[in-house]
This record gives C-alpha cells, sequence and structure tokens, in this order.
C-alpha cells in the first residue's frame, strides 16, 4: 500500500518512530506533550479498520497512555480522532495539565504554539524507546 | 459497586439506554448528534481501566460509529475522552456535517444548543434498539 503522511500533519509535527507499524509523532508545541498516531490507511473513520487494526491502535493508546502518566505527569489526558480539518485518520494522546494554557478548554483550534529544543524531541523519542520496548521503532534520526 | 452519573452529565443529556453495561446519553442538542458513553467505573482515564473494560468500551464505540453513519449520515466522525470539567469518565461519539455550527472546528467549549422535542429522543433510543440488538438495553422510558 502507498502511503504518505498529510502535508499538514508532517509540517506540524516531528517524527517519533513507528509504534506497532503506526507513525508516531510529537505536534511540536513543547506547552503541552502532545502525541499523535497515525495509522497506514487510507480509511478516515476508525469503525472501518478491520477489527484487528482497530484493536492494534487502541492497544497503542493504551500504552501512550501509559508512558504520558509515567514521563510527562499530568492531571488529565485527552484521546481523541477528529479529523475534521485533516482527514487522514489520526488519534491524538495529549498531556493536560490544569496550569497548560488551554485548560479546561481543549487545545484544537488554539493558536498558542512553542516550538521544541530538537534535543528535547530526541529525548522524547529515547524516553518512548526505553518504556514502549520491541514495539517501537525509533525514528532513525534520534538513535544514539 | 455504587455508581452515580455526575450531575453535569445528567443534566446535558437524555438517557437512551445501556449499551453492554455502559451508560449511553444524548446530549440535548438537536444542532448535531452527539452520544455519550459512560462506562460504571470511578477511574478517569481508560489507560487504568482493565484490558476487558477497554475493549468492550471500543467495541461500543465502534458499533455507535457505524449506527451514526447509517442514520445520522455525516461527513466526520468525532471520537474523543477528554474530561477536563467533568472528570468521570466519558466518550463523545458525535457525527459532525460540513454545515454544522461548529465545522471544522471542535464541539466543546461552544455554547451553541437546541434541545430536542422529547419524542426525537425517543425515536433514536428505538433506533438504536434496533440497529444495536440485544447489547443494548433501551431506557424503560422509551420503550413503546
Amino acid at each position: 500500500m502507498s502511503f504518505s503522511l498529510d502535508p499538514r500533519l508532517e509540517a506540524d509535527t516531528h517524527p517519533l518512530g513507528k509504534l506497532d507499524g503506526m507513525h508516531l509523532r510529537l505536534m511540536d508545541n513543547a506547552l503541552v506533550t502532545w502525541l499523535i498516531l497515525v495509522p497506514e490507511t487510507s480509511e478516515s473513520e476508525i469503525y472501518r479498520l478491520p477489527v484487528a487494526h482497530q484493536l492494534r491502535l487502541w492497544a497503542a493508546v493504551d500504552q501512550l497512555g501509559r508512558y504520558l502518566a509515567v514521563h510527562h505527569p499530568c492531571d488529565k489526558l485527552n484521546v481523541a480522532a477528529i479529523g475534521n480539518v485533516v482527514a487522514q485518520l489520526h488519534v491524538h494522546v495529549i498531556a493536560r495539565r490544569n496550569d497548560d494554557y488551554a485548560w479546561p478548554g481543549v487545545v484544537w483550534g488554539r493558536p498558542e504554539r512553542a516550538a521544541y529544543p530538537p534535543e528535547e524531541v530526541g529525548r522524547l523519542a529515547q524516553a518512548l524507546a526505553a518504556t514502549l520496548g520491541p514495539g517501537f521503532e525509533i525514528e532513525r534520526h534520534w538513535v544514539e
């Protein structure tokens, strides 16, 4: 299957690696820890994925929730598949703090951004690799 | 386990029934078709549910997506567990149309509302019962 990442997702995020075959990206906004999981599919709706792929997706979301809870302590995880603007199927997993810029509102549609220093993206990718184990294939660029 | 619905969820939504043991509610906003699934748990994060309960939750979300796609044609489903305001675990499954009031933005945090005529809530509950089969126990009030 030929798959290419939506150019807006590509522009807004950093690649971290692949988790169980799905692209794992980091929104370039250091104000919150905002992960985005992109399965390689042309479907826009989760219910249209084969059940095995749905299970793989939610198992990855589960792993990312556990990772964030440990490594980026937060008051609430926000998990969402929206896709009104970018229809390519992607799931947000965001560590929200009650002192972040949008709390208690949602982060979508808000302009606030702070770019990551590149080394911080690398540290996050390496922490994911250490936590998630062999199901996570770290982006080559971040291999130490 | 003693469980009671968060009073804000109770106030903002209509009961439709129970789906595989989880409360299924309808946001009282006829401008979009906005379902809310509430598992009986004291956890606020999906990753803290036993895996079997997570699977049950996502299987129900899958069923609701299929139901909405057929009965409330839309341009995009929005599926989200947020919980910044109401921490009680609940999952939104919303049929978004590209001519609805918030498109392409998200519906959370927007004030627009139009109350349902009660008979329309009943029709929706009955359509769910006809579509979802025995896993759905319709709210007694809507039984014809």
